[in-house]
C-alpha cells in the first residue's frame, strides 16, 4: 500500500473526467478515410494528472468510470501511471465511456468527434466525493467541464466547498468543451461561480469570454474583477502569442511558445498545466513556471497522443535549455 | 406608469414562483370527500412579494408564468396587489402553473397535493433576469425552492451575481420543500452556495438541517458557520417555540409565537418574511421585527388562504399591542 | 362481492384514463374571472364506463390511478358508480392525476386548460393488463389518448393482442386529443393500427383526418380502407349535422342531433358512445343506437359536468320519444 | 443514375440502423489488452444489404446516420457495395453513430461493448419513410432492433403499413438486442405485432422466446400461432444444432451448420439471412435457400468483420459442393 492509499499527502488531486481517446493511426487524411485507430486514455484533468505523475508529483484522481472494458483499462493505465485511484467510483447504471475520435487532416486541421452523451464520468456524485480525501491534497484540479451536467456539476461544487472549508488551494482549469453545455448564460453561471472561488485559474483568451459570456474581452478587465475575489494567479493563453500570467499583487509575465515539429494540436493545454503546477509545487518562480508550460505544451503536439505522450521533465529542461530565446 | 417601471427604486424584488392554490371550500374532512376548491395565487416569493406590497412596500416580481388562464390570473392579482411585474417573462415552451391543492382535515392535519412537475417556474433561464432590474431593489429576496432545478436554478444564481456586484443586499428564504429535488446532497449544495452569499436567512431549524444534509443540527453550529461568510442575520424558526434571531455581531433575540384561532398551517412562514423585512426598512429593530413577523404569522393561520390574507400593518401592530406578554 | 368480481362476464371493459374534471362554478366568463371549481371524475373511457354502468350495463375499468387524494375520489367514485375497479392498478411513482379545467365563456365558446404530463394513466403497464380479465368482456372500449405515450401505449396494445385471441369484440372511440402527442405520423401510424384491428370505430370526422393524417377526408374513403380489415361498424359525427353509421355489408345510417338547451359542449362524446354501445348490447337495431346516442349526447351537453350528467334510459328514450322527427 | 435511383425495382430494401463495428486488431484477449480498432460497417440490417448486394441483388436501404465522419464513412462503404442510398437521410440533431467495440477473448469468448444511447438510426422518423419507395421493393426487411425506441419504432410501423397496402412482401428479421428495450412486456408487445403481420419470420429460439415474453418455447407452438396471422414461412435457428424452416402448408426443413475454421461469432446471423433471402429470390427452393444461409454464416465467422466479409456466390456455393453431407 503505498503512503498515499493509506493516508499521506498529495501535491495535487484532479477532479472531472477520464476517457478513451481514439486517435487515427493513419495521419494527414480525414476520418472517413482512415481505418484504424489507436487507444489512449484521455480527458483534460485525466491527462494533467497522468502528466503530474509522470513529472514525479504525487497525484491522485477522484472520478467516476464505466464497468466495462475501456474503464477497467483507464483505470489500469492510471494505476501504472503512479496515480492514486481510490477516489474513483465504478458507475453501477450502464453509462458508458465518454470517447473521442481524433481526425488529423493536418496539422493545422485537426478535428474531434466526440461521444460525450450520457457518458459516466458525468455522473459522480457529490456523495461520492469524499471531504477527507480532498483534504489531504495541498491542489484540487478543478476542470469546467466537469460542470457541464448534474449530477457531476454538484460533486465538484462539493469538492470546492471541502476544498475551502480545509485549505485546500483550488486550482481551475476552464477547460471549455461546447457539448453538453445548453446554454451560455448557464456556462457563464458556472464558470464565474468556480472561477471566483479558486486561487489559480487557468484557460485560453476564449475560455474567458465563455466564462464571462461576452466577445472580445480584454485581459485587464478579466483579472480585475477576478481579484475582487479568491484568486491569486490568473493564466490566459493566446495560442502561438504565448501566455501570460498575472498576479493579484499586480505582476504581469509572459511566456513565448517554443518552436517544434507540430503533428497536432490536442493535448497541448493539459501538458501545458500539469507542467506548470509541477514548477510551482517545486518551488519555482512563476516567470519559469510558464516556461515550463509552454515547453511541455511543445513537445505533447509533436506527438501522437496526449497522455502517453506526456514529458519528463528532463524531457522539458533540455528543450528550455536549447531555446533559450524562445521565438517571438 | 409607476415610478418603479420607469426606473424608480425597489424596498425588495422577489424572485422565484408564483402558482396557484386550490383550498378546499370544505374543511375539516379529507379531500376524497371535499368537491369544491377556492382559487389563490401562492407560492412562497409571490406570497412574500404580495405581503410586503400590502404593508406598503415597493415590491417587484421576477419569475416566469404559463401562457394560460392560471398564469394571466396570477398577473393580474399581483398587479392589483400593487406589485411591479415588469420582471415576469411568459412561457412559450407549454409549461402549466404550478398546483397546490390543499387539504383541511384538522387545524393540526392539513397537507398539500402538490402539481409541480415541469412547471413554468421552474423554466425562468438566466438570460431573462435583467440586472439592471436587480440593481433596482434594496433587497433580493431568495426562494429556495427556485433553486431545485435548471434552468431556474441559474437565473436565481445569476441574480445573486447580479445583486452583489450592485451591492443590493440577499434575503434568502430556505423555504424548502421536497418535490422536484432529486438527493439529499444536491440540495445541501445548492442551500449552502446561496446561503454562504446572503445577509439574510430565514428558515425553521428543519430547513437547516436539509441545509447541512444532517439530523438534529444546532443554532450555535449553524450560525458559527454562516457567519464566516456574507451572512449578517440568521433567522431560525423552531414551530410553536417561537423563533431566533442571530446576529453576526453575536447577539440572539427571541420571539413567541401570537395566541390565535389557527385554521390551518399554511402561509405562516412567507407572512413572517414579509413583515419581518418590511419591519427592518422601516428602521425598526432587530427584536421588534422578529414581532411582526411572529404576529404576521399568526393572523394567517387562522385565515382561508395564504395571499389574499396577508395582513395590513394595522392588523399587525394592534395585534401586538394587544398580546404585550406573548404566551410562552 | 359482486359476480364481476368473482369471475363473471362484463357487458364492457374500458381501458384508459380516469382523471378529474374541475369544472369553473361560475358560467359564462373567463377562467381568470372564476375562483371556484368543482371536482367530477372526468376521462373519456372513465366517462363511457359510468354512462354505461347508470344505464344498467355490468362495466370494468382498467387503467392507473395516482397513489393520492385525487386518485383515491376517483375510485370511490366509481365504485360507487357501480364499476368494477378490480383492474384499476395505483401508480407507486409520484404520478399524478390528469386534470382538466373546464371554462365555458359560452355556449359556443368552452376550452380546456388540461395537465396531461406525465400523469399516472399514461404509465399503465402491459404487465398490469390481465388477459383474464379482458377474456370475461363482451366488448374491449379502448380510447385513443391511451395510445399516445409509452408504456400506456404498451399496455392498450397488450389489451388489444387479448382481445383478439379471445374473440372479445374491441371498440375503439379515437378520443383524440392533442396534448402528449408529439408528431402528426406518429398519431397516425397508431390510429391506423388499432382502428384496423377493432370491429367497432367512433369519432368525429376530424379525428378520422387525424388517424389519417390527412385533411377533409371522406367517409366512403375512410370507410373503404377500414372495411379491408377487421371493422364492422364505423360511426363518423359531423357535429349538429348528426351522425353517420356505415356497416361492411353497405349500410348507411343517420342520426340527427336532438335540440336542447346548450350549457357547454364537454362530455357529447362519452355520452354517445355509452348510450350507443347499449343500445347495441341490449340488441337494438344500428339507427336506434345511433339515436340514443344522439340523445344521450343532447342531454350531458346542457348540464354541468360529463360524468355525474350522465343519463338513465328513462331519461333517454323520453327525450327520443319527444322528438319524434329529429330536427334537419 | 442507376436504374433504382431512377424508379426501378429493388430485390429487397432493407430498414434500420447503419453503425460502426471498432474490431480489437488483436485476438484473444480481453478488450483491456487490446490498443488498436480496425473500423467497419455494421447493424443488422446494413450487413444484409451489403451481404444481398455482395450476390449480386438489387438492394436499398432505408436509415438515418449521424451528420459527421462515422456517418460518411457509412453512406460511402454503401455506394460503392452497389446498395441504393437514397433512402438514407441525415441526422440534423447531433445524434452520433451507434458503435458496437468487439472483443474476441477465444472463438467461444466474444463479447461487444455497445454504444447505443441516443444514437442517430433510433431517429428516423415516420415522415422520412418513402412509401413511393418502399412500393418499389420485392421485400421489405425489418430488424427488430429499429422496433426498440421512437421514432424509429414508428417509421418501421409506418414501412409495414406501407409495404402490405401495396403488396411488398414483408421479411421479419428478429435480430433482438436487449439494450434499448425498457422492459420484456413491452419486447413481446411490438415483436408479435410485426411478426404477424409479416410473411417471412426469421430468428433464433431465443428470439423466438423474447417474442413471447416466455422460458424453453416449442417450435411447434410458435409457428402454429404465427401461421394464424400473415406469416407462410418460419425460420428458426438452434445454434451448432443447424437451423428450421417451416410452412404454412405444414412442411418442414432442416439445414445443418458447415465446419468451419471459427474466429468469432458475430455477424453470422446476417450472413444467414442475406444468403438465404438470395435464394428464395432466385427461385431456390426452401431446402436449398436453408443450405445457402448456413455456408454464408459459417463463411463470415471464420473471418475479422461482419459486413466486409460477406460471401459471393461461388463461396457459398463452393463450399456447399464441397460439404455435401454436412455434419450432423
Amino acid at each position: 500500500m503505498t503512503s498515499e492509499a493509506s493516508g499521506g499527502k498529495f501535491d495535487l488531486i484532479a477532479i472531472g473526467r477520464a476517457c478513451i481517446d481514439l486517435n487515427a493511426t493513419e495521419y494527414n487524411r480525414p476520418m472517413e478515410e482512415t481505418m484504424t485507430f489507436t487507444k489512449y486514455v484521455g480527458g483534460s484533468p485525466a491527462n494533467i494528472a497522468i502528466g503530474s505523475a509522470k513529472l514525479g508529483l504525487r497525484a491522485g484522481f477522484v472520478g467516476k468510470i464505466a464497468d466495462d472494458q475501456h474503464g477497467r483499462f483507464i483505470r489500469g493505465y492510471m494505476e501504472r501511471a503512479g496515480i492514486d485511484v481510490s477516489g474513483l467510483t465504478v458507475d453501477t447504471e450502464g453509462h458508458k465511456t465518454g470517447l473521442a475520435f481524433t481526425e488529423i487532416k493536418s496539422p493545422d486541421e485537426c478535428s474531434i468527434l466526440m461521444y460525450r452523451d450520457d457518458v459516466a464520468d458525468l455522473y459522480l456524485r457529490p456523495d461520492e466525493v469524499d471531504e477527507d480525501y480532498i483534504r489531504r491534497a495541498g491542489m484540487l484540479v478543478v476542470s469546467g467541464t466537469a460542470l457541464a451536467q448534474s449530477p457531476s456539476r454538484e460533486a465538484v461544487l462539493a469538492a470546492v466547498q471541502a476544498a475551502k472549508k480545509h485549505g485546500v488551494k483550488i486550482v481551475f482549469e476552464l477547460d471549455y468543451r461546447p457539448y453538453t453545455w445548453k446554454t451560455p448564460e448557464e456556462t457563464a453561471v458556472y464558470y464565474s461561480l468556480v472561477a471566483e472561488q479558486a486561487h489559480i485559474v487557468i484557460g485560453t483568451r476564449d475560455e474567458y469570454d465563455i466564462m464571462e459570456n461576452a466577445v472580445g474581452g480584454a485581459n485587464e478587465v478579466t483579472t480585475a474583477n477576478l481579484f475582487k475575489h479568491a484568486p491569486e494567479i490568473v493564466v490566459i493563453k493566446h495560442g502561438v502569442e504565448g501566455s501570460y500570467a498575472y498576479t493579484r499583487e499586480g505582476g504581469t509575465f509572459r511566456a513565448h511558445a517554443y518552436r517544434t515539429q507540430v503533428l497536432k494540436t490536442f493535448g497541448a493545454g493539459d501538458s501545458y498545466a500539469s507542467a506548470f503546477l509541477y514548477a510551482l509545487i517545486r518551488g519555482k518562480d512563476l516567470e519559469t513556471a510558464l516556461r515550463y508550460g509552454s515547453a511541455s505544451a511543445s513537445i505533447v503536439v509533436s506527438r501522437h497522443s496526449s497522455s502517453d505522450a506526456m514529458p519528463a521533465v528532463e524531457e522539458i529542461e533540455a528543450l528550455i535549455a536549447g531555446q533559450p530565446v524562445p521565438h517571438a
